[in-house]
């Protein structure tokens, strides 16, 4: 098959063909290129909420809920789930994702793991090309499970339509940083597994945190949502607020700027992960890179001047 | 001043010129790398602690407790705090680091804050090339806390000399993915609010893993050790615990395999942030970028169109 071809398979909705692509995807096939410059005029339909907190905190667990909400909705869902554990395993541990499973069989439902793999990153990359994969198949909705923690993941929040912060009471003091750091990014906060002491508190300190911290850009008033998802608690609400931030950014101004955030990371991650490739073809794979280090340690040359020479290698 | 008189001033433990450099570090600024030649012979003498976990498990207070039984020992310190709220913010948020201050009056410590920053990442960079000041201005032993999320914060963790993984009781079932995920960095595993219910059974479960994971190929077998930071409790246990470890460590063989992972990957970080900053040259910076993002939006061109013909201008 040519690439026309598959993008074809694709776009009809073929699961095995967008499981071949993404799985081609993550292992930076070449062909994979030509496929998605296929696919790109079929995209841009798909709604990507992002779900973002730390582990503990029930992602997964919510992820389910919306899932059995949109579907009663009427709506196909992808959910893309970027596992933290992979950069140390090579692989997604499943853990509690087994829960989801039980939409596995509805054919409405897609769920893929993304690993981070590899010491050049290229998490966004992949990331990017399997939603744009999941919309370019007709999902109407995908659901984006990360951690949120270190600039890959943030670059891959940034391209939710709406992104959900996930916090739960009585994570110690250290949580407030982050919370601190992340207003910026959340249109939603949520307070999962609320039943807890301190969800009031925590609910009083997202607020003023909202008041005095600057105004979004966009105007948008973020949302808190108490939840308890494990028993369904609260998901009615959530719901509900995700459907008025849709419906707040489908300004045509707001659309175009957030394109124009979106696109500039995406494009900035596809430059930086296709000069990855380039480099390890440089050095000479393992075996150059191997012998570079040796060189190193050995004293024949710093870290510094290696890295300037491999350099003049690569660039104009 | 050159770099040659730069790098002698931070040699004698200058601390003016030491902190201008790294800011200048963060800042990608061109002289960094000729000031990094000069210092270069002079490291490879300081011992790197990483202290990694997620937020809430009382890293800065274990930090601030090392700190003083290092610095009772007669040992120099430096501190190297990543701040997982940076992407989102710019800076560093200080939080509840200010616990560490007590110590800001003493000149045998240096601490240093270091945010994650821009969308073309430099994280590991940034730090290898600052514990690296660090050591030629001869400390001891340099701490360096991360939350160990994300590839770039992965590859900070694996130049660190003894890796110790922090966690608590009753921080839910996805975290028991992550320390399944994190076996294979930790050399000490530290069970913190140890009087809180279920440390015994977490301490268990860290043993099952242990066991029933790979054996570590350097013949390693990870410590657990209970602490109560906050009161004291178990400091004195884990300091030992470390000091078995640097104690095997020294074994000739260990030391170049160590240096061999440890160098590969801040030769490739070196390399990708060296090609980031010419991206940007190449594209335009902002304007160029934004000009880039238009077109794409536009419909005169698709994302990875354009990404092969930056590609183009860039690369021999």
């Amino acid at each position: 098959m040519n690439p026309k071809e598959w993008a074809e398979k694709i776009i009809e909705g073929d699961v095995r063909a967008a499981s071949r692509l993404m799985r081609d995807i993550d292992d930076r096939m070449p062909w994979v290129s030509d496929v998605m410059k296929e696919l790109y005029p079929h995209t841009g339909r798909a709604y990507i909420i992002g779900v973002t907190g730390s582990p503990g905190v029930g992602k997964s667990t919510l992820v389910d809920s919306l899932i059995e909400v949109f579907r009663k909705k009427g709506h196909s869902i992808g959910v893309v789930v970027i596992d933290p554990t992979s950069p140390f395993t090579g692989g997604a541990i499943l853990g509690d994702r087994i829960r989801m499973q039980r939409h596995s069989t509805d054919s409405g439902v897609f769920i893929r793991s993304l690993a981070t793999r590899g010491s050049m990153g290229g998490l966004s990359r992949s990331t990017s090309d399997i939603l744009r994969v999941m919309d370019a198949m007709g999902k109407d909705i995908i659901l984006l499970e990360t951690v949120g923690v270190g600039q890959d993941e943030v670059d891959v929040v940034n391209t939710a339509h709406t992104s959900m912060i996930i916090m739960i009471p009585g994570l110690g003091d250290d949580i407030q940083a982050i919370k601190a750091g992340i207003l910026e990014i959340g249109d939603i906060f949520v307070i999962n597994k609320c039943e807890r002491e301190g969800a009031e508190r925590m609910e009083r300190e997202i607020m003023m945190m909202l008041e005095l911290g600057a105004k979004r850009k966009d105007g948008w008033v973020p949302k808190i949502v108490k939840t308890e998802a494990i028993k369904g608690k609260g998901i009615k609400e959530l719901v509900e607020a995700i459907e008025e931030h849709r419906t707040f950014r489908e300004d045509p101004e707001h659309k175009r700027k957030f394109l124009q955030k979106a696109l500039r990371i995406e494009l900035l991650n596809n430059l930086k992960d296709q000069i990855s490739n380039r480099v390890l073809e440089v050095i000479g794979h393992e075996e150059g890179l191997t012998q570079a280090v040796n060189e190193i340690i050995d004293g024949k040359k710093d870290l510094y001047t290696k890295s300037e020479e491999i350099l003049k290698q690569l660039l104009c």
